[in-house]
Protein backbone atom coordinates (compact mmCIF):
# COMPACT_ATOMS: atom_id res chain seq x y z
CA UNK A 1 0.00 0.00 0.00
CA UNK A 2 1.39 3.46 -0.68
CA UNK A 3 1.72 5.96 1.49
CA UNK A 4 -0.28 8.60 -0.60
CA UNK A 5 -3.44 5.73 -0.61
CA UNK A 6 -3.00 4.70 3.64
CA UNK A 7 -3.74 8.50 4.26
CA UNK A 8 -6.48 9.01 2.44
CA UNK A 9 -8.10 5.62 3.83
CA UNK A 10 -10.65 5.19 7.11
CA UNK A 11 -7.59 2.86 8.67
CA UNK A 12 -6.14 6.26 9.68
CA UNK A 13 -8.11 7.64 12.55
CA UNK A 14 -6.69 10.35 14.79
CA UNK A 15 -3.19 10.06 12.80
CA UNK A 16 -3.12 6.11 14.06
CA UNK A 17 -3.09 3.29 12.63
CA UNK A 18 -4.06 0.53 14.72
CA UNK A 19 -2.08 -3.38 13.83
CA UNK A 20 -4.51 -6.11 15.56
CA UNK A 21 -2.19 -9.33 15.80
CA UNK A 22 -2.93 -12.75 17.32
CA UNK A 23 0.01 -14.44 18.66
CA UNK A 24 -0.31 -17.83 19.27
CA UNK A 25 3.13 -19.00 21.43
CA UNK A 26 3.65 -22.89 20.90
CA UNK A 27 5.80 -24.55 23.51
CA UNK A 28 6.68 -27.79 23.46
CA UNK A 29 7.00 -29.76 26.71
CA UNK A 30 10.29 -29.04 28.38
CA UNK A 31 10.59 -32.39 29.39
CA UNK A 32 12.43 -34.63 26.73
CA UNK A 33 15.29 -31.53 26.18
CA UNK A 34 16.06 -30.65 29.69
CA UNK A 35 15.76 -33.59 31.44
CA UNK A 36 17.29 -36.54 29.58
CA UNK A 37 18.14 -40.01 31.22
CA UNK A 38 21.70 -41.19 30.19
CA UNK A 39 21.50 -44.94 30.60
CA UNK A 40 25.20 -46.16 30.74
CA UNK A 41 26.26 -49.00 28.64
CA UNK A 42 25.78 -52.40 29.40
CA UNK A 43 28.01 -53.37 32.51
CA UNK A 44 27.41 -56.78 32.32
CA UNK A 45 30.94 -58.08 31.23
CA UNK A 46 32.40 -55.93 33.79
CA UNK A 47 30.07 -57.28 36.20
CA UNK A 48 31.52 -61.18 35.27
CA UNK A 49 35.04 -59.47 34.95
CA UNK A 50 34.87 -57.99 38.44
CA UNK A 51 34.41 -61.65 39.74
CA UNK A 52 37.57 -62.66 38.28
CA UNK A 53 39.74 -60.17 38.92
CA UNK A 54 38.40 -60.30 42.72
CA UNK A 55 37.75 -63.81 43.28
CA UNK A 56 34.80 -63.43 45.36
CA UNK A 57 32.82 -66.74 45.88
CA UNK A 58 34.87 -68.69 44.07
CA UNK A 59 34.38 -72.39 44.26
CA UNK A 60 37.05 -73.98 42.15
CA UNK A 61 40.71 -73.52 41.88
CA UNK A 62 43.30 -75.02 39.50
CA UNK A 63 46.39 -75.66 40.32
CA UNK A 64 48.70 -75.10 37.15
CA UNK A 65 52.20 -75.77 37.28
CA UNK A 66 52.30 -74.19 41.21
CA UNK A 67 50.12 -71.49 40.42
CA UNK A 68 46.85 -71.24 41.86
CA UNK A 69 43.75 -69.27 39.94
CA UNK A 70 40.74 -69.00 41.95
CA UNK A 71 37.22 -69.70 39.66
CA UNK A 72 33.72 -70.29 39.71
CA UNK A 73 32.33 -73.45 38.40
CA UNK A 74 29.23 -72.24 36.87
CA UNK A 75 31.19 -69.50 34.95
CA UNK A 76 33.37 -72.33 34.23
CA UNK A 77 30.24 -74.84 32.53
CA UNK A 78 27.95 -71.74 31.15
CA UNK A 79 31.41 -71.36 28.48
CA UNK A 80 32.62 -74.40 28.26
CA UNK A 81 30.57 -77.57 27.56
CA UNK A 82 33.87 -79.57 28.44
CA UNK A 83 34.39 -77.73 31.78
CA UNK A 84 30.80 -78.53 32.46
CA UNK A 85 31.12 -82.01 31.75
CA UNK A 86 33.83 -81.93 34.11
CA UNK A 87 32.93 -79.72 36.75
CA UNK A 88 29.09 -81.06 36.99
CA UNK A 89 28.79 -83.99 34.74
CA UNK A 90 29.15 -87.68 35.38
CA UNK A 91 32.58 -87.67 34.27
CA UNK A 92 33.36 -85.24 37.36
CA UNK A 93 37.01 -84.82 37.63
CA UNK A 94 38.32 -86.23 40.75
CA UNK A 95 39.79 -83.79 43.54
CA UNK A 96 36.44 -82.10 43.80
CA UNK A 97 36.83 -78.30 43.74
CA UNK A 98 40.93 -78.69 43.69
CA UNK A 99 42.00 -79.28 39.93
CA UNK A 100 45.18 -79.86 39.27
CA UNK A 101 45.95 -79.36 35.29
CA UNK A 102 49.50 -80.63 33.87
CA UNK A 103 49.02 -79.92 30.40
CA UNK A 104 49.07 -76.30 29.93
CA UNK A 105 51.24 -73.35 31.56
CA UNK A 106 50.45 -70.83 33.73
CA UNK A 107 49.86 -67.83 31.67
CA UNK A 108 48.09 -69.70 28.81
CA UNK A 109 45.26 -70.77 31.60
CA UNK A 110 45.49 -67.51 32.51
CA UNK A 111 44.50 -66.02 29.51
CA UNK A 112 41.53 -68.42 28.99
CA UNK A 113 40.05 -67.67 32.32
CA UNK A 114 40.21 -63.56 30.82
CA UNK A 115 38.71 -64.75 27.50
CA UNK A 116 36.12 -66.87 29.32
CA UNK A 117 35.10 -63.90 31.90
CA UNK A 118 35.19 -61.17 29.66
CA UNK A 119 35.11 -62.60 26.12
CA UNK A 120 38.08 -60.96 24.76
CA UNK A 121 41.81 -61.32 25.36
CA UNK A 122 43.76 -59.84 27.34
CA UNK A 123 45.26 -56.82 25.10
CA UNK A 124 47.09 -58.66 22.14
CA UNK A 125 44.59 -58.61 19.69
CA UNK A 126 47.09 -56.29 17.84
CA UNK A 127 49.72 -58.85 17.20
CA UNK A 128 52.55 -58.07 16.03
CA UNK A 129 53.90 -60.05 12.96
CA UNK A 130 57.13 -59.92 14.75
CA UNK A 131 56.15 -60.60 18.14
CA UNK A 132 56.92 -63.97 18.34
CA UNK A 133 56.10 -64.49 22.36
CA UNK A 134 52.64 -63.21 21.41
CA UNK A 135 52.18 -65.56 18.22
CA UNK A 136 53.39 -68.46 20.59
CA UNK A 137 50.92 -67.54 23.52
CA UNK A 138 47.91 -67.20 20.17
CA UNK A 139 49.00 -71.14 19.60
CA UNK A 140 48.53 -72.39 22.62
CA UNK A 141 45.77 -70.34 23.30
CA UNK A 142 44.07 -72.08 20.11
CA UNK A 143 45.09 -75.19 21.83
CA UNK A 144 43.19 -74.39 25.12
CA UNK A 145 39.65 -73.34 23.31
CA UNK A 146 40.35 -76.55 21.11
CA UNK A 147 40.72 -78.67 23.83
CA UNK A 148 37.39 -76.88 26.43
CA UNK A 149 35.40 -76.64 22.95
CA UNK A 150 35.61 -72.62 22.98
CA UNK A 151 34.39 -72.23 19.78
CA UNK A 152 34.91 -68.50 19.66
CA UNK A 153 38.30 -67.73 21.31
CA UNK A 154 39.33 -70.68 18.89
CA UNK A 155 38.21 -68.90 15.29
CA UNK A 156 39.89 -65.63 17.13
CA UNK A 157 43.05 -67.29 17.29
CA UNK A 158 42.88 -68.55 14.11
CA UNK A 159 41.93 -65.09 12.64
CA UNK A 160 45.21 -63.95 14.43
CA UNK A 161 47.55 -66.10 12.94
CA UNK A 162 45.68 -66.81 9.14
CA UNK A 163 47.17 -62.06 9.42
CA UNK A 164 50.44 -63.44 10.65
CA UNK A 165 51.98 -66.29 8.38
CA UNK A 166 55.30 -66.34 7.19
CA UNK A 167 57.41 -68.35 4.97
CA UNK A 168 59.12 -69.42 8.78
CA UNK A 169 55.82 -69.77 10.18
CA UNK A 170 53.60 -71.29 7.95
CA UNK A 171 54.67 -74.69 8.16
CA UNK A 172 54.20 -75.36 11.89
CA UNK A 173 50.86 -73.89 11.99
CA UNK A 174 49.81 -76.15 9.07
CA UNK A 175 50.41 -78.58 11.15
CA UNK A 176 48.38 -77.19 14.55
CA UNK A 177 45.26 -76.32 11.81
CA UNK A 178 45.87 -79.76 10.97
CA UNK A 179 45.51 -81.48 14.81
CA UNK A 180 43.19 -79.44 15.93
CA UNK A 181 40.55 -79.51 13.15
CA UNK A 182 40.81 -75.86 12.14
CA UNK A 183 39.66 -75.37 8.51
CA UNK A 184 39.90 -71.74 8.11
CA UNK A 185 43.75 -71.60 9.09
CA UNK A 186 44.44 -75.01 7.07
CA UNK A 187 42.94 -73.09 4.19
CA UNK A 188 44.81 -70.11 4.82
CA UNK A 189 48.03 -71.89 4.88
CA UNK A 190 47.48 -73.91 1.38
CA UNK A 191 46.62 -70.34 -0.25
CA UNK A 192 50.04 -68.37 1.44
CA UNK A 193 51.70 -71.57 -0.06
CA UNK A 194 49.81 -71.42 -3.31
CA UNK A 195 50.84 -67.93 -3.88
CA UNK A 196 54.42 -67.54 -2.05
CA UNK A 197 55.36 -70.46 -3.27
CA UNK A 198 57.27 -73.85 -1.47
CA UNK A 199 60.77 -73.20 -2.00
CA UNK A 200 61.70 -71.37 1.43
CA UNK A 201 59.26 -72.97 3.37
CA UNK A 202 60.51 -76.38 2.41
CA UNK A 203 63.98 -74.98 4.27
CA UNK A 204 62.21 -74.27 7.39
CA UNK A 205 62.52 -76.24 10.99
CA UNK A 206 58.85 -76.04 10.59
CA UNK A 207 58.30 -78.24 7.65
CA UNK A 208 60.86 -80.60 8.38
CA UNK A 209 59.18 -81.59 11.81
CA UNK A 210 55.72 -81.58 10.25
CA UNK A 211 57.24 -83.88 7.23
CA UNK A 212 58.68 -86.18 9.86
CA UNK A 213 55.18 -86.01 12.05
CA UNK A 214 52.89 -86.03 9.74
CA UNK A 215 54.11 -86.62 5.89
CA UNK A 216 50.05 -87.41 4.40
CA UNK A 217 49.06 -83.45 5.44
CA UNK A 218 51.87 -82.70 3.41
CA UNK A 219 50.91 -84.88 0.39
CA UNK A 220 47.65 -83.13 0.41
CA UNK A 221 48.81 -79.57 0.52
CA UNK A 222 51.47 -80.84 -2.40
CA UNK A 223 48.20 -81.30 -4.17
CA UNK A 224 45.81 -79.05 -3.79
CA UNK A 225 48.93 -76.52 -4.28
CA UNK A 226 49.72 -78.04 -7.75
CA UNK A 227 45.84 -78.06 -8.31
CA UNK A 228 45.64 -74.23 -7.68
CA UNK A 229 48.53 -73.18 -9.88
CA UNK A 230 47.21 -75.40 -12.78
CA UNK A 231 43.51 -73.05 -12.07
CA UNK B 1 58.58 -41.96 -34.78
CA UNK B 2 57.30 -41.27 -38.49
CA UNK B 3 56.87 -44.19 -40.80
CA UNK B 4 59.15 -42.96 -42.77
CA UNK B 5 62.04 -42.75 -40.31
CA UNK B 6 61.47 -46.12 -39.11
CA UNK B 7 61.48 -47.72 -42.94
CA UNK B 8 64.88 -46.34 -43.18
CA UNK B 9 66.20 -46.93 -39.32
CA UNK B 10 68.39 -49.37 -38.13
CA UNK B 11 65.65 -51.08 -36.00
CA UNK B 12 63.96 -52.42 -39.26
CA UNK B 13 65.82 -55.43 -39.87
CA UNK B 14 64.56 -58.08 -42.90
CA UNK B 15 61.64 -56.50 -43.04
CA UNK B 16 60.87 -57.03 -38.90
CA UNK B 17 60.74 -54.98 -35.83
CA UNK B 18 61.34 -56.27 -32.85
CA UNK B 19 59.89 -55.24 -29.41
CA UNK B 20 61.14 -56.74 -26.17
CA UNK B 21 59.13 -56.37 -23.17
CA UNK B 22 59.49 -56.99 -19.53
CA UNK B 23 56.51 -58.09 -18.08
CA UNK B 24 56.10 -57.85 -13.78
CA UNK B 25 53.39 -59.50 -12.81
CA UNK B 26 52.84 -58.35 -9.43
CA UNK B 27 51.25 -60.94 -7.24
CA UNK B 28 49.67 -60.52 -3.91
CA UNK B 29 48.84 -63.09 -1.28
CA UNK B 30 45.80 -64.64 -1.24
CA UNK B 31 45.04 -64.88 2.16
CA UNK B 32 43.72 -61.81 3.20
CA UNK B 33 40.85 -61.58 0.77
CA UNK B 34 40.33 -65.51 0.01
CA UNK B 35 40.22 -67.01 3.44
CA UNK B 36 38.82 -64.52 6.20
CA UNK B 37 37.88 -66.22 9.21
CA UNK B 38 34.34 -65.11 10.60
CA UNK B 39 34.53 -64.11 14.53
CA UNK B 40 31.08 -64.22 15.59
CA UNK B 41 30.06 -61.29 18.25
CA UNK B 42 30.35 -61.69 21.61
CA UNK B 43 28.12 -64.71 22.98
CA UNK B 44 28.89 -64.23 26.78
CA UNK B 45 25.21 -62.50 27.71
CA UNK B 46 23.60 -65.68 25.23
CA UNK B 47 25.54 -67.92 27.62
CA UNK B 48 24.32 -66.47 31.08
CA UNK B 49 20.71 -65.98 29.30
CA UNK B 50 20.89 -69.58 29.07
CA UNK B 51 21.57 -70.28 32.02
CA UNK B 52 18.50 -68.68 33.63
CA UNK B 53 16.50 -70.37 30.49
CA UNK B 54 17.66 -73.42 31.23
CA UNK B 55 18.05 -73.07 35.06
CA UNK B 56 20.72 -75.67 34.92
CA UNK B 57 23.19 -75.60 38.15
CA UNK B 58 21.07 -73.32 40.24
CA UNK B 59 21.42 -73.21 43.51
CA UNK B 60 18.96 -71.04 45.29
CA UNK B 61 15.32 -70.92 44.69
CA UNK B 62 12.70 -67.99 45.11
CA UNK B 63 9.09 -68.47 46.27
CA UNK B 64 6.86 -65.49 45.02
CA UNK B 65 3.51 -65.88 46.04
CA UNK B 66 3.24 -69.26 44.72
CA UNK B 67 5.86 -69.09 42.15
CA UNK B 68 8.86 -70.99 42.08
CA UNK B 69 11.58 -69.18 40.54
CA UNK B 70 15.41 -70.99 40.37
CA UNK B 71 18.32 -69.34 40.23
CA UNK B 72 22.08 -68.99 40.72
CA UNK B 73 23.89 -67.00 43.62
CA UNK B 74 26.70 -65.60 42.11
CA UNK B 75 24.52 -64.09 38.68
CA UNK B 76 22.33 -62.28 41.65
CA UNK B 77 25.42 -61.16 43.95
CA UNK B 78 27.78 -60.12 41.06
CA UNK B 79 24.48 -57.96 39.47
CA UNK B 80 23.54 -56.93 42.83
CA UNK B 81 25.31 -55.32 46.02
CA UNK B 82 21.96 -56.30 47.74
CA UNK B 83 21.75 -60.08 46.55
CA UNK B 84 25.46 -60.47 47.54
CA UNK B 85 24.90 -59.21 51.13
CA UNK B 86 21.90 -61.12 51.72
CA UNK B 87 23.47 -64.31 49.86
CA UNK B 88 27.05 -64.52 50.90
CA UNK B 89 27.36 -61.50 53.37
CA UNK B 90 26.86 -61.85 57.44
CA UNK B 91 23.30 -60.71 57.04
CA UNK B 92 23.03 -63.97 54.91
CA UNK B 93 18.59 -64.69 54.76
CA UNK B 94 17.62 -67.58 57.08
CA UNK B 95 16.12 -70.72 55.06
CA UNK B 96 19.70 -70.92 52.75
CA UNK B 97 18.86 -71.56 49.66
CA UNK B 98 15.20 -71.32 49.66
CA UNK B 99 13.93 -67.58 49.75
CA UNK B 100 10.09 -66.31 50.28
CA UNK B 101 9.71 -62.71 49.11
CA UNK B 102 6.45 -61.34 50.41
CA UNK B 103 6.63 -58.22 48.93
CA UNK B 104 7.07 -58.98 45.18
CA UNK B 105 4.92 -60.06 42.42
CA UNK B 106 5.88 -62.71 40.45
CA UNK B 107 5.93 -60.65 37.04
CA UNK B 108 7.97 -58.43 38.55
CA UNK B 109 10.12 -60.83 39.89
CA UNK B 110 10.62 -62.33 36.42
CA UNK B 111 11.43 -59.13 34.84
CA UNK B 112 14.12 -58.43 37.26
CA UNK B 113 15.95 -61.85 36.44
CA UNK B 114 15.45 -61.60 33.62
CA UNK B 115 17.50 -58.13 33.46
CA UNK B 116 20.06 -59.19 35.83
CA UNK B 117 20.66 -62.06 33.63
CA UNK B 118 20.58 -60.55 30.06
CA UNK B 119 21.11 -56.90 30.82
CA UNK B 120 17.91 -56.18 29.00
CA UNK B 121 14.32 -55.80 29.88
CA UNK B 122 11.58 -58.39 28.68
CA UNK B 123 10.39 -56.48 25.49
CA UNK B 124 9.29 -53.76 26.94
CA UNK B 125 11.76 -50.97 26.06
CA UNK B 126 9.41 -49.84 23.03
CA UNK B 127 6.56 -48.55 25.78
CA UNK B 128 3.62 -47.12 24.24
CA UNK B 129 2.09 -44.29 26.34
CA UNK B 130 -1.14 -46.09 26.33
CA UNK B 131 0.19 -49.40 27.70
CA UNK B 132 -0.93 -48.92 31.42
CA UNK B 133 0.11 -52.16 31.89
CA UNK B 134 3.34 -51.67 30.77
CA UNK B 135 4.10 -48.60 32.60
CA UNK B 136 2.51 -50.56 35.98
CA UNK B 137 5.26 -53.16 35.33
CA UNK B 138 8.13 -50.68 34.68
CA UNK B 139 7.19 -48.51 37.95
CA UNK B 140 7.28 -51.62 40.01
CA UNK B 141 10.70 -53.12 38.41
CA UNK B 142 11.94 -49.15 39.45
CA UNK B 143 11.04 -50.10 43.11
CA UNK B 144 12.94 -53.11 42.62
CA UNK B 145 15.63 -52.32 40.80
CA UNK B 146 15.97 -49.47 44.06
CA UNK B 147 15.37 -52.44 46.64
CA UNK B 148 18.20 -54.21 45.19
CA UNK B 149 20.77 -51.47 44.28
CA UNK B 150 20.51 -52.61 40.05
CA UNK B 151 21.21 -48.56 39.26
CA UNK B 152 21.18 -49.20 35.14
CA UNK B 153 18.27 -50.93 35.67
CA UNK B 154 16.53 -47.85 37.99
CA UNK B 155 18.01 -45.13 35.34
CA UNK B 156 16.06 -47.10 32.41
CA UNK B 157 12.86 -47.64 34.10
CA UNK B 158 13.87 -43.58 35.12
CA UNK B 159 14.18 -42.82 31.35
CA UNK B 160 11.13 -44.56 30.57
CA UNK B 161 8.77 -43.12 32.92
CA UNK B 162 10.21 -39.48 32.08
CA UNK B 163 8.74 -39.90 28.74
CA UNK B 164 5.47 -41.32 29.26
CA UNK B 165 4.51 -38.82 31.68
CA UNK B 166 1.01 -37.65 31.68
CA UNK B 167 -1.70 -35.13 33.55
CA UNK B 168 -3.08 -38.41 34.79
CA UNK B 169 0.44 -39.97 35.96
CA UNK B 170 2.30 -37.32 36.16
CA UNK B 171 1.60 -36.63 40.31
CA UNK B 172 1.90 -40.92 41.09
CA UNK B 173 5.35 -41.09 39.39
CA UNK B 174 6.04 -38.02 41.58
CA UNK B 175 5.33 -39.63 44.90
CA UNK B 176 7.32 -42.90 43.39
CA UNK B 177 10.51 -40.72 42.21
CA UNK B 178 10.57 -38.93 46.12
CA UNK B 179 9.86 -42.71 47.28
CA UNK B 180 12.97 -43.70 45.62
CA UNK B 181 15.57 -41.04 45.15
CA UNK B 182 15.14 -40.63 41.59
CA UNK B 183 16.04 -37.21 41.17
CA UNK B 184 16.16 -37.08 37.45
CA UNK B 185 12.57 -38.41 37.03
CA UNK B 186 11.25 -36.02 39.99
CA UNK B 187 13.04 -32.97 37.84
CA UNK B 188 11.29 -34.28 35.17
CA UNK B 189 7.83 -34.24 36.76
CA UNK B 190 8.68 -30.74 37.54
CA UNK B 191 9.82 -29.87 34.29
CA UNK B 192 6.53 -31.90 32.88
CA UNK B 193 4.37 -29.29 35.53
CA UNK B 194 6.04 -26.26 35.16
CA UNK B 195 5.34 -26.04 30.99
CA UNK B 196 1.94 -28.13 31.52
CA UNK B 197 0.18 -26.19 34.15
CA UNK B 198 -1.02 -27.54 37.59
CA UNK B 199 -4.53 -26.70 37.16
CA UNK B 200 -5.70 -30.34 35.39
CA UNK B 201 -3.00 -32.34 37.62
CA UNK B 202 -4.90 -31.20 40.80
CA UNK B 203 -7.91 -32.92 39.82
CA UNK B 204 -6.01 -36.35 39.54
CA UNK B 205 -6.49 -39.21 42.01
CA UNK B 206 -2.53 -39.25 42.04
CA UNK B 207 -2.51 -36.07 43.08
CA UNK B 208 -5.26 -35.88 45.86
CA UNK B 209 -3.24 -39.16 46.93
CA UNK B 210 0.22 -37.48 46.85
CA UNK B 211 -1.19 -34.60 48.67
CA UNK B 212 -2.39 -36.96 51.83
CA UNK B 213 0.54 -39.52 51.79
CA UNK B 214 3.74 -36.37 51.46
CA UNK B 215 2.11 -32.99 50.98
CA UNK B 216 6.15 -31.65 51.81
CA UNK B 217 6.77 -33.27 47.97
CA UNK B 218 4.16 -30.92 46.87
CA UNK B 219 4.93 -27.40 48.58
CA UNK B 220 7.97 -28.12 46.94
CA UNK B 221 6.99 -28.96 43.68
CA UNK B 222 4.91 -25.54 43.90
CA UNK B 223 7.56 -23.51 45.11
CA UNK B 224 9.89 -24.86 42.18
CA UNK B 225 7.24 -24.68 39.46
CA UNK B 226 6.23 -20.88 40.66
CA UNK B 227 10.27 -20.25 40.33
CA UNK B 228 10.85 -21.32 37.04
CA UNK B 229 7.17 -19.18 35.77
CA UNK B 230 8.78 -16.26 37.00
CA UNK B 231 12.32 -16.75 35.18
Amino acid sequence: MKRSELEESALLQDDCLVIECDLTVIKEPLVDETVEVQVPPSNLSDNIGNLLKTGEEADVAFRVKGEVFPAHKIVLAMRSPVFKAELYGPMKEHGGNDITLQDMQPAVFKALLHFIYTDSLPSMEDLDDDDDENKEMVKHLLVAADRYAIERLKMICEGILCKSLDVQSVATILALADQHQCSRLKDACVEFLSSNGMDDVVASQGYLDLKRACPAVLVDIFERVTKSRKI
